[in-house]
């Protein structure tokens, strides 16, 4: 099968070998995927990967090794990591197989990813998606899902003042995503296209140059990767406030942590979440993902894909099979 | 009067003007005072503050400015901040003056210190010493009531399995504070003459090169001060634990935040707290403090004991008035 592979380089690669599915694994082809910042971070050297990249996809399930083959036929979407399902395993016990510190990641860790032709997956981590949800708003769930965790671990009052720094696509899904919950939240960025994208759907938005910097938000959520951008969302959490960091990129760069001890500032990391609220949102169809698509490239087109994700004005790119 | 100030350089004077109580302050004459490592950072221009030092003390009331003068003859100890009582400033009205904007903190911002023969502060941020607490025991009440800030922000469980890292006079009182609380912490530091006072009150210790470093604590106490210590403890802390800061240093160092997005890690800065809580423990009579106490100055030799305060074996050094 055709599939995107990192092996110390990125290569697309015609005839790798068609996954076979293990006991308790769907087979899965994929229709359509999204390529993920962290796709390029691995590249980079992110996680030490190699293997088939790739960890946004809907697909149709071709196959199931199980006795139970009632997904046969169905769309459905990845949850990006499975556990060691070890009976002592507290968090595969609580279904939060992204803790599980056995655990395989699609395309980031000990586990094929979804640039490919086919992907396997074991069925509890397989979704199916409501009729409703095209594909190319479906493929938005993994990130969407990424945005809503932070609603898993945080309780963010009506009356909380929320910033999300960064208008990249982290920040604008998380925006919407916040926005679409009746959240007073305030999108902070440095591009007028992107801001407007939010805008259109409701979500205010403020230029960076244009916005204050002070200290009165309850809830700022860092969404810009960058050092300066940690350092400005400090500036901006209240005493006491919650500082969601979202952002996987090391600091290369001396930080003073002082201001978080004298503020008393609560800094959360957050990273992917759980599905079935991102398929409950989805299918709502409060959020309209479509402005975000910048391409849509063909799998022979893979790595022109790859390139066009790294261009300054791109938000999301596509990958159809 | 005598006071030690830090003026660009550290100076004992001895004919400093003597305060004079504001409405509403009293006037305290100190008995006994503590040097903290925060004096010492100001020495080398933290919060660029010029001034008398010190802000750990406990002294008689001599005179009130208000119409209430039933405080003096108390013996007193005072929090180190008071607000702007501005009646729409919300951290005033909770009586958080520690996170008013517009605070002023004892020998640290904007407000001469303790190390004098004499304050002044607002008197109510003035607390009574219990009658049965000796000024030995009472001059601990500062940073006993940092310590106990960490169950003001957050809720530790009796099954949480807790470290406190580093066996300073921070990670020291906080292990002691948290032990006297019957929660289940391990100090873990360098110095086996140090974990050695918390041990003899019923603390578990380890020395950091016998303790095997897992991701397995629910909240890890930074109380290091370093970059390094920062790190051991992110590998300390659980998936979706707490990481407690304490310490107000500057890093100084690349720091890779990764982890903490990874492990979905919250990052909890934590200062100085309140008095109620600190006094009524103190008055339990559960910890020991005058093993800490590594030696007793006069004023006359007040640089000598911040020379102390330097050396590596040192805990708590005081100034006696």
């Amino acid at each position: 099968m055709k599939a995107l592979v990192f092996d110390k380089e990125l290569k697309l690669v015609d005839n790798y070998e068609k996954p076979i599915p293990q006991k308790g694994e769907a087979l899965v082809r994929v229709t359509l995927a999204g390529i993920c910042n962290t796709d390029y971070e691995i590249t980079k050297g992110y996680m030490g990967y190699e293997g088939i990249l790739g960890h946004e996809a809907v697909g149709i399930v071709e196959d199931v090794n199980s006795d139970d083959k009632s997904l046969i036929g169905k769309r459905v979407v990845p949850e990006i990591s499975y556990g060691c399902k070890d009976p002592n395993c507290e968090w595969c016990a609580q279904k939060n197989y992204r803790h599980c510190p056995n655990r395989h990641t699609l395309g980031i860790w000990r586990k094929n990813g979804v640039f490919a032709q086919y992907f396997t997956m074991p069925v509890e981590v397989l979704f199916e998606v409501p009729k409703n949800v095209p594909d190319t708003q479906a493929v938005f769930v993994e990130p969407l899902a990424a945005a809503l965790e932070i609603n898993e671990q945080l309780h963010i009052k009506p009356m909380d003042k929320v910033v999300v720094l960064g208008d990249g696509k982290l920040g604008l899904i998380t925006a919407l995503a916040l926005n679409a919950q009746n959240l007073n939240v305030t999108l902070v960025g440095k591009h007028q296209n992107k801001l407007d994208i939010a805008k259109a759907q409701g979500v205010k938005t403020a230029l960076l140059n244009d916005f204050k910097i002070e200290k009165i938000y309850d809830v700022v959520v860092e969404a810009t990767g960058s050092v300066n951008g940690f350092e400005t969302s400090l500036s901006l959490t209240k005493p006491r406030g919650i500082l969601v960091l979202k952002s996987t990129v090391a600091t290369g760069k001396e930080l003073n942590l002082a201001p978080i001890v004298i503020d008393e500032i609560t800094v959360l990391g957050s990273r992917c979440g759980q599905f079935p609220p991102a398929l409950r949102l989805l299918e709502s169809d409060k959020i309209d993902f479509s402005p975000l698509i910048s391409g849509v490239y063909s799998m022979d087109n893979a790595k022109e894909a790859f390139e066009k994700n790294k261009e300054k004005d791109t938000i999301k790119v596509l990958l159809k099979m």
